[in-house]
């Protein structure tokens, strides 16, 4: 049985959050889960609902909060939820990490303990998103807000091999973000690299523009972590603000306070589509282990659907894949696309 | 009466939607429109609806395409539309320019034709979004991909006047687009203006992240054009996404589309909070006179609205002012805020 490490102590509904996601995922998905936090906090709301489930409880007496500096922490907290559960992907204990703690200390203590997979700078975090035709995944969403073009080619060939290996998608379309399809726009940073990916054996499918994340165009959408980010943040926002709207509309009177009561099923739907919940938060893509954040508001549900694929990584060896294929980038230009 | 030429060769959909915009905003908004084109292609269009609208043909010999380089078109095409229009503007003959023409045209031929104001190094292209408690504008939306931290500030001075003096916003509340709130987060650029905004004496509220567009933590949101770009175009992206999820769920089943058909109005007036055509408009900002860039797809409704923010542009003397405030944009850092 695979086992991942979560962090206990990261959300900002944990540990809610974290106990009832892994109690979960262990049943639904056949995960082994090593909750690391502190025994005191987690043992009381883990007993009464474990039965059934594989968790096991690892005790770290520290906890990072939101707002310290990932490097700080890193250095001084060396009993926390993170860097115990990092550790235990490290010593081959469990097969990967979710957190849904500080972002960055998260990044900062995965490249640290677990390392990056040879021929990468730069771990990239991914973001999975629902398109009308599937899913695409943006990277970097904000691990590195300022890239090089040699950068953004390493994330391009992982965002190609996370969305064959785990989205399942046979030929991935990569696309590089810009203001514009031709190749003469964008910054001198795209410019750069879509040069750089015209020559490497990916299905580079060009610029392609914001609107693009979500029509389906791309599998894969390659940009720096600055502009990824706020892409992503933007793409939250407005979901939280048209789905307020929609609210408010519907509740402004009866006739359509009752048509909204007969399309109830419709909109719980549409909330779970558009709903990041579902789609397991954002791997960090290129360490030599698994590494999923979560978002800080996580639901039990966007934890346990972390494990999931968490759970796929670690089966699909996604980070052996990387490696191979990284450590050899030159392949990519002699002419066969990796597997 | 406020002239305001119109480019009638721009959109997608010329010259039907610039001809009955005209006429629209003509009659709503009682402005002397120019419309600016092929004589022969507007006129047999415009003849069945002027009456009661004061809207005149000016013949311009060429368009310039959607494809077209625009320092080429600026160089070879000395009759276009957006030219022809653009010096109307220059000669005092109209107040204000509208065009949903080659975006880059547009912006290249208002800058040489116009001039830019004094204290201002480039323009910026300024987009009025909605939020949940009213309105925000985000700039640099495309006009500068590449930008230093001085052009910036000036972007953040431009922003504040606009949102004061055309939003309507008594004390706007400035925000700088970055990957967390604290100083310390961003990149490089971003770094560098938050210290000189925090100089000047606009009410800068630090870093704000991609979700604030739409949550109204701001009214002005100032980035380089690049990143001001993705995020408008993964709005648009994502937005007739959604509504396209909606329509696909609220027609799945009868009852669904039941409830929908009650719900119709609330529906109607969702699509019309998030439909950018209510918004009339991108101002290119920082000129020497007034240039409105409306989306290629623009609809009727687009021209007409953006008819109406030229003539309130010119109204309330928007460059005049900017001119002004920026030629001595060290009273900023002295102390008054600009009116």
């Amino acid at each position: 049985m695979i086992k991942i490490a979560v962090d206990g102590m990261g959300s900002d509904n944990s540990p809610r959050s974290e106990v009832e996601g892994a109690v979960q995922a262990s049943r639904d998905y056949g995960v082994h889960v090593i909750l690391v936090g502190k025994e005191a906090v987690l043992s009381p709301l883990l007993k009464g609902q474990s039965r059934g489930s594989a968790v096991e409880l690892r005790h770290a007496s520290e906890a990072i909060a939101m707002d310290e500096q990932p490097t700080a922490a890193l250095r001084k907290k060396k009993d926390s939820s993170i860097r115990v559960a990092a550790d235990l992907v490290r010593q081959g204990v469990a097969s990967g990490l979710v957190s849904a703690g500080n972002t960055g200390a998260v990044m900062a203590i995965s490249k640290m303990v677990m390392g990056t997979v040879r021929g990468v700078d730069r771990p990239a975090l991914a973001a999975v998103l629902p398109t009308l035709e599937g899913h695409a995944v943006l990277l970097d969403v904000g691990a590195n807000v300022a890239c090089k073009p040699h950068h953004l080619v390493q994330f391009a060939i992982m965002g190609h091999l996370f969305s064959k290996k785990i989205v399942g998608v046979s030929s991935p379309r990569v696309g590089l973000m810009s203001v514009g399809e031709e190749e003469s726009k964008g910054n001198d940073l795209t410019k750069e690299v879509y040069k750089a990916l015209k020559e490497i054996r990916i299905n580079f499918i060009g610029n392609v523009e914001g609107r693009d994340i979500y029509n389906g165009r791309a599998d894969v959408i390659v940009c720096d972590g600055f502009t990824g980010n706020v892409a992503l943040k933007t793409s939250e926002g407005l979901i939280e603000a048209v789905l307020q709207l929609l609210k408010e509309e519907l509740n402004s009177n009866l006739k359509a306070k009752l048509g909204a009561l007969l399309s109830q099923r419709s909109f719980q739907r549409l909330k779970k589509r558009l709903d990041y919940s579902e789609y397991g938060g954002a791997p960090l893509l290129g360490l030599r282990g698994v590494s999923i954040i979560c978002h800080g508001r996580s639901s039990s549900n966007a934890i346990k659907n972390a494990i999931r694929v968490a759970k796929e990584c670690a089966e699909n060896q996604v980070s052996a894949k990387l490696e191979v294929e990284l450590s050899q980038v030159d392949c990519y230009a002699r002419g066969s696309a990796p597997d």
